[in-house]
């Protein structure tokens, strides 16, 4: 139930030989075209495949998308660009379809070309009736350890409509506009435009307040596709778009805390909420700057409550505050109340400390805004994993 | 020789109780009212010594400087800022010195109050004679490991001066118009205007490039003292004066590079040298956002050229780049050229990457401006010392 397709949708993987024993070649397809939308990195190097989905998904439609992890063809000069349309080439043949109608996405390691005759063996052997969520997560996976696949129904009006998203991202994750790798489906009939505008809207809630090293990526991509097989059109500002609306931000919300959950060796999962701010601006940056912190994330794996930290970070996120009337609670136990230490029992926030999900709360009591980030502890896994990730 | 303090000048270190057996409490004093300027953290929440010391430099004078590790006296509200005040007032009685002729500062963990007591019978004990700068290091460490000073001799004219610097500096180093601590004592005679204009010029190339672990301190201080015992008067925009501004430039840079060096946890100093920019700010944007990167850091401790990371960090400092016109090079060896991956000798970059000091150049062929920037590596040893540091 949670890892079902939305109507008309088909997705897989295969072994393309890129990843060890793995699956590593994975693809989208929909019987009918989809109207489309996306999200990209705004890393100035953007990856080949970004430069080429992000073009595709200017006319917003979509009917297939090709992905490979073990290789980004992130700073791959020419060569990489026509690998990537190559790729596009390649879905598009299999699948019968208009290149212009394929979309791809690549990660793994930057700066190394991709091995296409690897890629084209694969595809061949793709079975485009498959309908197989599990292989096509094992094929966007890079240091991915969890699965990250959410689907849900819900009503709108009297009619059910089923999104189902499925994420990839580990490590080099701090999205900015875009996310990883993010793929929503939707069997709603919605237009391109609005499918754009809620996505935004989704992710800047979600997706963009989720950061595991501060790192953006040059393949981050987010795509959202509606076939519209359901046969229930969501009209534009209708309480059904609304709907639409809460139940994508929900679970873009529910995708984004797995991908923190699963950040490259963290054992625990951060939530940082800031409310009592001027704006949403503010409530945004400060959170997510204490989700970044060095310090709060090793405190955090450590199980300290080291919360100097967390009023530093607040401190360097160059807003001006009023430190008089900021309020901080980790866990629920107030450690900080009007700018002043206050006396909490250790003994019971240390045992709290021992979860797997640590809540940090901020008021600032400077307005009414407020905003949520999230992410992970850092552990000496992390630098195992990267200090090695090439070899 | 390396260690000699200037004409005139006295320091050392007492153990006060507020670190295990070891001098905790430091004390800078001059035989004459010295010349001063300061730079200080731009955090919002500026420990109580910062907001004191900042407010005493106004005047540009100074005779002693009181400091203590063990304590950060900050976020400790109104309690905090009377602390701070006490503390300088038991150093003016002990010198004998006006009140407003002495700066202080404090390190260590943020949220506690300063066991006053402790450190009233400390400054009791303090052989205001001593010229003991090993002593005065020792009192104002924390997670160091390593010395950090650095005395010079240069001919201003025909009058030997000396120039001495003194810094603490290992964890939340990332400093904003100021840095960890640093106290700079000089035998020259200069104005405090003119020292003040040559700290944020000679900073602004040194301490304010340096990155450990991208957090800015709330107690980030830097001090400069002339006390004119050389007899030598460094005129406005004289030859003596450049020459002056070169020294001090040079000596910060050094000091600098040992903060870097002795990073927590690191193993290795990178040095980042951004060539080819359109503008200096461009520059030291760039070549800080690399030395800051996690995953640069990580792949350096791994002796990993995994320089597909180095070019990611580049396109995420957002500034419009043409990746076609730019090269990289790791260790002297060229990774990337226009854009595109270069063939290098890989044994022999894996044998130059154990190296400790690793230097890592990008030319943008865009432009004439320069900057570098400095950090370190990230082992397990850094979230070692930081998930454990409370205890």
């Amino acid at each position: 139930m949670e890892q079902r397709l939305p109507k008309g949708f088909f997705a897989g993987g295969v072994s393309g030989g890129l990843k060890e024993n793995k699956c590593d070649i994975g693809f989208i397809y929909s019987q009918n075209v989809c109207q489309a939308a996306g999200l990209f990195t705004n890393n100035q190097f953007p990856a080949a495949p970004v430069a080429l989905s992000r073009k595709v998904l200017q006319a917003g439609k979509l009917q297939g998308i090709l992905v490979n992890s073990g290789g980004a063809n992130a700073i791959t000069g020419e060569r990489g660009v026509q690998d990537a349309k190559k790729m596009q080439q390649l879905f598009a043949q299999k699948a019968d379809l208009s290149q212009d109608l394929v979309a791809i996405a690549s990660t793994g390691k930057i700066g190394e070309f991709l091995p296409m005759e690897k890629i084209k063996r694969a595809v061949s052997k793709i079975d485009l009736k498959e309908q197989n969520l599990i292989a096509f997560q094992e094929a966007i996976a890079t240091t991915d350890t969890q699965e990250k696949i959410i689907s849900r129904e819900f009503l709108l009006d009297k009619t059910t409509i089923r999104l189902t998203g499925i994420a990839k991202g580990a490590g080099m994750v701090h999205p900015k506009l875009a996310t990883v790798l993010v793929f929503l489906l939707t069997d709603a009939d919605l237009t391109s435009e609005q499918l754009q505008r809620l996505l935004k809207k989704a992710a800047d809630n979600s997706l963009n307040q989720l950061t595991i090293d501060g790192e953006s990526s040059t393949n981050d991509s987010c795509f959202l596709l509606a076939n519209g097989a359901s046969r229930k059109k969501v009209q534009l500002d209708s309480k059904a778009e609304a709907d639409f609306a809460e139940g994508l931000e929900q679970l873009l919300i529910d995708l984004t805390k797995k991908i923190a959950r699963d950040g490259e060796g963290a054992t625990k999962l951060l939530e940082v909420r800031v409310v009592g701010a001027e704006t949403v601006r503010a409530a945004r940056k400060i959170s997510k700057r204490i989700a970044q912190s060095m310090l709060v994330k090793t405190a955090m794996f450590g199980e300290d409550p080291n919360w100097g930290r967390i009023l530093s970070a607040i401190g360097d996120s160059n807003d001006r505050l009023d430190i008089t009337t900021i309020d901080v609670a980790v866990c629920w136990e107030t450690v900080l109340q009007q700018g002043i230490p206050a006396a909490f029992n250790e003994a019971e926030l240390l045992e709290k400390l021992k979860q797997e999900e640590i809540l940090i709360e901020v008021n600032l009591h400077g307005g009414r805004e407020q905003a949520t980030a999230w992410g992970c502890d850092l552990s000496e896994k992390y630098v195992e994993i990267n200090a090695a990730y090439r070899t």
